[in-house]
């Protein structure tokens, strides 16, 4: 059977970028896992991509396969593009290169060096390119689209754009209260087809044409699509792809937790 | 500071191999860790390589890295292509694509679709291609060797080789006796001066011409040489190829630790 996967960075503006990041003196370690190195897309740098996602910052999944947004959030913002008939021309980047630790402070947030080579990124993948529309997963990726609407390129970009709740917004502000998550995931999917209907006008070129279907109240099975193995790099194990909940950061204190990323194969998969 | 990294698989006819390779019917899970998913190389894919090394199989380091020999044993792998003047133009594959679990039955290891998919990799990568010599390491990989010199394209290529003791056979055959491993060391490296001499006069077109100088009786610290960060792919943290140690199987018991790779940032990464 074949296993389609994704080449990464072989071509500019892309090889640089991936060679010349930001590091520590941009991303304070106090408030980014810059031990881990940067991660820096899914999804497509061929220029071929319709609709650019903006997602927040790396956990430990991405930190392993090295691509953003393989989990959970990822599943259901791949049912969103879905509803926009998207299901292969996208491309994620995220606002943070590393994984946040605790909070940000507003200083790094506005660092004009993480900004700029943010920028750099958005200049790549949106000015003059085929991208139709933009989808900004919580606050600080709607912060990060607008301070490059306020550059040159992205001032004369032509492009729709929603800035919509996390997709993991529901479990984090319920904390496990069931009736919450039930309340905030209602709130969130209607945040979702505000989205859905400012952005469908402007995808003009969809994959797979399809009649806009919005969200009910409550996740249906349909909601949330595989991540396609075609997003993965070379070699990847189905189980890495197929759902998450395989990497965790263990460990007796939080300096250990920090230091530590444990893999545990999917069960039935060694049997 | 840059960070040059690996771009990985970007042309034919690596795209197809890496997307079409031998699975678990091929390599039984009984004998390799297929659950891990294929490791395929390290090193020049783009035509540049002077020297193949042919390895024997992956482990943990190298599942989480995604590129083969990146320990101890690459290190002294490293310094040997050194001594030939290799500081770049090489290329490294392995008999087997997964991790040997117990040990390979020969059926397994003479299975034709194994063979014949390695020696695909075998024609892609010295088959007209400049490469000027072969080193084997261990005698799974010289077997692989002689089993691709039997084809039609293999008896007509033009390299130097030799098949030499596996870098960290010292260590695995004297089970922490350290008069045995200084034993095994000195003749490993007997063997590899040997072999140096067989190569050296096939390596006309070394990246640093460098007299030819014998290894002595030990290791010496210039013998071990660090793996460049170019051959790792984009993003990886510095500690992830300085030094080896941060990867282990852990578990209670055989399944366990099967199912498991615990990846501890280094030491005084994270202060």
């Amino acid at each position: 059977m074949p296993h389609p996967f994704d080449p990464g960075y072989v071509a500019e503006p892309f090889l640089t970028l991936c060679a010349e990041y930001p590091e520590a003196n941009v991303y304070p370690p106090d408030q980014f896992r810059v031990e881990w190195g940067p991660i820096f897309h899914r999804g497509r740098l061929d220029g071929s991509a319709r609709v650019l996602v903006i997602g927040q910052d790396p956990a430990q999944h991405e930190t392993v396969v090295r691509r953003i947004l393989v989990g959970e959030a990822g599943r259901r913002v791949q049912g969103l593009l879905a509803k926009l008939g998207i299901t292969r021309s996208y491309v994620f980047i995220n606002t943070y290169l590393y994984s946040v630790y605790g909070s940000v402070k507003a200083k790094s947030r506005r660092d004009p060096r993480l900004i700029e080579y943010r920028n750099r990124w958005l200049d790549a993948l949106v000015a003059g390119s085929q991208v139709e529309a933009v989808i900004a997963l919580g606050q600080a990726a709607d912060e990060a689209w607008q301070f490059w609407r306020a550059t040159t390129s992205g001032q004369s970009a032509e492009v729709g754009f929603a800035a919509v709740t996390h997709p993991t917004q529901p479990e984090s502000s319920s904390k496990g209260d069931r009736t919450k998550l039930a309340l905030a995931t209602k709130k969130m999917l209607q945040n979702w087809n505000t989205a859905l209907q400012t952005l469908s006008p402007h995808v003009q070129h969809p994959d797979t044409p399809t009649p806009l279907a919005l969200y009910g109240d409550a996740w249906v099975d349909s909601d949330r699509v595989a991540i396609p193995e075609f997003d993965f790099p070379a070699g990847l194990p189905a189980w890495m792809h197929e759902q998450d909940g395989w990497a965790r950061r263990a460990g007796a204190d939080e300096l250990a937790k920090r230091r530590n990323i444990t893999i545990t194969v999917t069960k039935g998969v060694v049997t």
